[in-house]
C-alpha cells in the first residue's frame, strides 16, 4: 500500500513558523514517527512553494498511489489548477489542514481543493495527516 | 474515557433517505459495530430533530465528556444557537459530516460549527464518526 | 387517500393575526369546510411552533400519505432541516401560502423549501389549501 | 364569466421542447380538453415570443376578463414592463409555471411578476392552468 | 403590572459560560434582586433553548403581559419565526442584550426581532434588564 | 426646429394608470398644450410598448431631430438595446420621468440609460416634459 | 417669489476646476445672468464646503422661499444629514447637477438626495440651474 | 456626577420635525424635565450639524464627564470620526435613538457608532435618554 | 448545407455606428463577400431590433438549417427568452462578437447565451462570422 | 509565418482526463494533423503547469511570433500575471478553450485573459486552436 | 520649497490617543524635530475635525504649495468631498497614514483618496511623514 | 546593514513594457543609481516571474536581511502563499508599487500583502524603491 503526503508552500517551515497556530515540532520529526507506527505503507513525501510543481507531482503520482494527502496551504484557497489535476487523476485525494482554517480569516474558509476531495480532515495539528492515512486505510476495506 | 455522539435532524432515518448521498447502512449497525471496535471506550447517543434539543444535550454531556461527535446536519448551516452551545461548554466538539458537504449546495458550504469547533471530518462515509473517535483518542494522549 | 395538511409557526393565531395579511376567518373553521367538501379524502392535521416537530411529522406521515400540504410559515424562509425531510419521504410535498410571500418583506422571497417541494401555490387566503388539495388529486390521476 | 390566458416566449413549442422539463403534451389538446371541463367558462388565449405584445394584451383583455392566467416564460424574469403592465390594468393576473422554476436554473428564482400578481401556481405541468381556472372561479365566489 | 422576561438558548447557563463576555453573576442572583427592587411589579420568567418554545410562550404570555423583555441570544440573528410572533401578540416587546452584539462577529449584528421590537437595550450587562423594566414602566406611563 | 418624444411601455394608459404615481392628466391633452406653448417646434410623437420598436424609432428620428425626449418607462431599466441606440445616433436624448424613480422600488434606481443620455430631469409629473423641451432649445443656443 | 440656490463643496471652484466636466464659466457670471433672465424673482444663494453648514442653510430657508435649487456636489453620495434636513423643511428641493453624475465613476451613480427630492435635473451644465427655476415655477403654479 | 448629552444633525428641530417619528415634544421641554427629575447630576448639552464640531465636543468632554448620551443622528450611519473620537475619550457613550433605526431605511441599520458605544438605548421616544441616565448611575454604581 | 446569420439589435447600423469599436465596413458588403467565398453553402440572413422576432426567426430555422450565427448583441446581455428557444431548437447555435465584450463595460461580460451556445467566437471584427462557418463546417464533418 | 501554441496546466493529460468534457483525442495527434494541414506556417508548442514558466514562455516568444493561442486553462480564472504579460507584448494573444467554460463552473466564467487578449475562441473541442490558426491568418491580412 | 501638512479628525491627540496603534509620540514633538531636519523647507501645519474644513485648507495651499502631505484619518475612508478637492488643485498630494490600515477594520481598507493622491504612504508611523517630505523633494527633482 | 528587493512578474520588462504607466527608465539603470547613492548598504536583487519562486525566496533572505522591499506587481492581489510567508519571516517586508495601483483597474485595489507588510509606498515611480530604502534605514534606527 503506497501513500503519498504533499505539503505546499510555507509548510517547509513547519516547526518555527507561526507556532502558535501551528505547533513547534517539524514535519521531519512527525513524518518518522508516522512511518514507524505504519511501517506496512509505502510513504513517498514531496513539499513545493510552486503551485505548478504540486500539479505536476500530483499527476505524477496520481495514477499509482493507494491515496493522496494533501495539505495544499496557501493555494487551497486560491488554486483552481490543483482541483483540476485532483479531478484528472485517480487516487483519491483527502484534503488535510492543520489548523482549523474556519477559525482564522475569512479567506481561508473557501476551498477550491474541498469539491473535488474525497474527504475533509482539518483542525488537529499534525494528527491530521495521521487520521487522514486511517481514513485512507478504511477506504481499500470497503 | 466517554465519548458523545449527537446526530440531528433527519439523520435517523439514515440507510433509507437519499442513499446515492449517504450510503445504505443504517446507523445502528454501524453504531455497535463502532462499540465492538472500541470496547474500553463508553459511548453515548442521542439523535433529535430539535435544534434546541441538541443544544440541551451538548450542555448535559458537555462539561463530563471526553469529547463530542456532533453531526448536527441541516442545523450546520444555520443554527448559531449550537455553536453557542459549543463554546459554552469543555468538552471538545469535532464537527463529523457523513458527505462530502462541499461538493453539494451552495448553502451546505457554510457551517456556523466549524469556527468553534475542535477539528472537521467529512466526506467518508460512516467512517467519518470512527476517524472522530481516534481524533479525539489521540487528543487525549497529547 | 389521505391527505396531511402541515402548518408552521404561528399560524395557529390564524384569523385574530395581522388579519389584514391572513384574513379574520380562523383556520378550524375553514377546516371543517375543507372537510365537508372533500368527504371521500382522509385528512389529517398538525400544527406546531417547534420546527423539529414538523420534521418529526414530515416523517411520520411521508411514507404513507398520498401528499402533504405543507405552510412552514416562517420556517420557510430559513429551514434546511424541513427541506432535507421533504427529500427524505416518499409524499409529494405542496408548498402552501397564505399571503403572496413575494409582495411582502424581502428575506420572505427566499424559500428554502420550494426546490424540493412538489409544487408551489400561494396569494390565495385559505382557498391556497383547497387548491393543494385539487392539485394532489390529479396527481394522482396521472 | 371570462377567463384569458396568455402564453409568453417558446410555449409555442410546447410538446416538442424540453420535454423532460415541460412534458409531452402539446398546449393545443390540454386546452381543448380545459374548455370542455369548464364550458361555461368563456376562455381566450393568447401566445407571444414578443414582450411588448404581452404588454398589449394585458391592457387590451385586463379591464374586462374575469381573470387572468399569466405564464410570462422567460420574461418572468427580466420583464419589468409586464409587471408594469400587471399594476396598470383591473383583472386580477395568476402567475403561472408549468415547471418548479425554483428548482431550476438560479436566474428563473426571481420573479418580476410575483409581486405584483394575485397568486402564484407552479410545478404542476399543465395541470398549473387549470388550477389557476379553479383560483379564479373562487376569487369570484368571495 | 405584569413584565414577563423571555431568556434564549444557553441563557441558562449565564454565569459559568464565556465569563468575559456574559460576567459571572448568574441570571437567578440577579433576578431575585431585580423582583425585590420592583416589588410591586409581578414578574414571570422563562427560559428554553427551543425556539418553537418561545413562540409559544411569547403566544401565551402576549395578550395580557403590560411588556416583555426579550433576550432572544442565539435566535435574534436567526428566527423570522420569533419575530412573527411578535408581530401576532398585543404587549409590547423590547429587545434585550447582555452584551453589546455590534462589537462582535459580524453575524450578530443583523437581527431578525430589531425591526419589530418597541424598543433595543444592549450592552449594559444585566442591568439592559433593569433598564428595560424601567422602559416599560414609562411606556405605561404615557 | 424639431423635437422627438419618445414613450415606452404602459405610458398609452396615463391618466387611467396608477393616477396616485402618475397623475390623471392623459398625455394628448398635455401634448396638445405643449404644442400651443411651442407652436415654432415641429413636434413628433410615437408610443410603443414593444422596446425593438423604441430601437426602430430611435434610429429613424436621431438622424435628423434636434432633440429627443425618452421616457422609457420599463424598459429604462433593462434594456441595453436601447442604451446601445441612443449612443448609435446623433440627435441629443434627454431622459424623462413623470415620476421620482428614486423614491420607487429599488429595480427603478438602475438605467441603462442615464449613463448615455445628454441629460436626466425626473420627478416634476407631465412637466418633465416641457423641461426637457426647454433643455433642448438651450442645447440649440448654445 | 423666492428662490434658493445652494452650491456645496468645491463648487467656489467653477470655472477653473475640471473644465473639461464642469465647463469654463464661473458661476458668478451665470448666476448675474440668471437674475437677469427672471427679475421678478427673489434669488439667494449659498455655497459651503461644510456638510453641516448646508444642514444649517436648508433648515434656515427651507421654511419660507418657494423651492430650494441644491447641487450638493460630492456629499450628494455620502450625506444623510442633508437628507434628513430636506425631509425636516417645507420647501421643495430640486435637486442639481451640472455633470452626468451616471456617466462617472460608480460612486457617483448613488444619491441620498433623490429619494427625498421633489425632482432631479443633471447633465445641462449651468443650464440645470435655469430648469431647475423653470421647474419651480411651474410647481407653484398648479 | 457629569453627564453630557449631544445631539446630531437636524435635531435642533425635534418636535417640528417628522413628527410621525420623532413626536411632537421638543427636546427644550424634556430637557427641563430631566434636570429637574435628577437634580443632583450636573447636565450639559450641546447640539450641532456639523460633524466635525462633534468630534470637537467629545474630545472637550470625554476625559471629565462620568458618561455622554450621544445621538448622532444620521452621523450615526456615515461617520468613522465620531467612532475615532469615542475610541480616543476615556467617558463611557451611550448611543441613544429616539426612534427603532431598524424599523426605518435599510441604511439606517448600519451605526459605526454602536461597535465603540459601551451600550445602545433606542425606540423609546424622548425617554431613551432618560434610559441612558439610568444606565450610566448603574455604570457608576459597579 | 445551411447557415443562417441572425443579427440583432442596432446591428444594422453597423459601419455607421461606434466605428471605433465596429469598424466602417457595412454588413452587407461583407455578406457579399463571405457568400462569395463559400459558394456551395446556402445561407439565410436575418436581422431584427425585437427580441421576440429573433426568438421567433430561431425557431423558424432552427430544426432545418445546419448551424446559426447569432450576434444578439444587446439581448446578449438580457435576453433569458432567447436562451430558452436555443435550447428549444436543434440546430447547433454559435454565439458570435463582432467586438472584444470583455473589454468593453462590466454588463457586456454577462452572456445568458454563452450556457446554452455550441461555442464562442469574439473580438475578430467582422472575421468573427467567418470563423463561424468554418466553425459549423467542422462540427459537420465530425 | 509563426504560430505559437501555450497550454496551460493539465492540459499534459489531454485525451485521459475528464473525456466527456475535453474528448479522448490527445493534443499530440491533433498537433500533428494542424501542422500538416498549414504547412507553410512554423508552429511552436508549449506546455507547462507553472504560472510563471506561462509568463516566461509569453515573453520570449511574444515579441517575435505572428501570433500566439493561448489555453491557460485553469489560470485563466485566477492569474493577473498571465493577463499582465499579454499587455506588455507585440504578438497578438488569441484565448482559446476547448470545453464551452461558460456551461461549466461559476468559477469559469471568469476570466483575467479576456479583456488583454485579441478575440475570444471556446466550445468547439480541439478544433478551438484550428480556428484560432484561421484567426490569425485574418488578423495578418488585414 | 514649501510643504503643507494637514492632518484630519481625531489626530489632534496624538501621543495620547490609542497608542498601541498610534505610537507615545506627539505630532508638535515630531513636527520639531522635521523642521529642524529639514530646514530650507518652509513647512505649514493645518489640523481639524471638520470635514469641510479640509476642503477649504486644501483650496487655500493648493495652488501655491510645492507638495501637500494629507493624513485625512476618517476622513479617508468617507469623504468623497475630499477626493474632489485633490482633483481640483495644482499641487502633488500625497497620502500619509501613520498606521498601516490595511491590517485594520474591514471599512479602513477603502480609501477615497488613493485613487487622485499622486502617491500613498502608510504604516512608518510618523516616519511616513518624512517619507512624505522625501517624496516630494524627489518629484520636484523630476 | 542588508536589504533585499524582489520584483515580481514583468518586472523584468520594466522601461520596455507599458511605458505610460511604468516609464522608460529599466531598473537596472536605476539599481545602480541606487547602489551608488546608498553605498555603504548591501542590496540582493532577486526577480521572478514565478509565484514559489518569491515565496522560495522570502524564506532564504527572510532571517538575515534587516529589510525586504516587495514589489510583487500581479501576485500582490491574488497571492495568499507570499503573504504567507511573510508572516512567517523575522525581516521587515515594504510593499513597494511603482504606479499608483488604486487609480487603475478594480482589482488591483485588492492586495493580500497589504495587511502583513510593514508599511505600503505606491505612486512613486522607481522612486518607490528609494522611499523603501529610507523606510528601512529609519526602522533600523528606532
Amino acid at each position: 500500500m503506497k501513500i503519498c503526503i504533499i505539503n505546499g508552500p510555507n509548510l517547509n517551515l513547519l516547526g518555527t513558523r507561526e507556532t502558535e497556530i501551528y505547533g513547534s515540532k517539524g514535519f521531519e520529526t512527525f513524518y518518522d514517527d508516522l512511518k514507524s507506527e505504519y511501517s506496512n505503507i509505502a510513504f513517498e513525501y514531496f513539499q513545493s512553494n510552486i503551485e505548478g510543481e504540486i500539479i505536476d507531482h500530483l499527476q505524477k503520482e496520481g495514477f499509482s498511489a493507494d491515496g493522496i494527502l494533501l495539505n495544499a496551504a496557501a493555494y487551497t484557497h486560491t488554486s483552481v489548477g490543483i482541483a483540476d489535476a485532483i479531478k484528472s487523476i485517480d487516487s483519491p485525494v483527502i484534503e488535510i489542514h492543520i489548523s482549523n482554517t474556519f477559525s482564522r480569516e475569512e479567506f481561508r474558509h473557501k476551498s477550491f481543493i474541498s469539491p473535488v476531495a474525497k474527504g475533509i480532515i482539518a483542525g488537529f495539528g499534525l494528527d491530521s495527516y495521521r487520521l487522514g492515512v486511517e481514513s485512507i486505510k478504511a477506504l481499500k476495506d470497503v
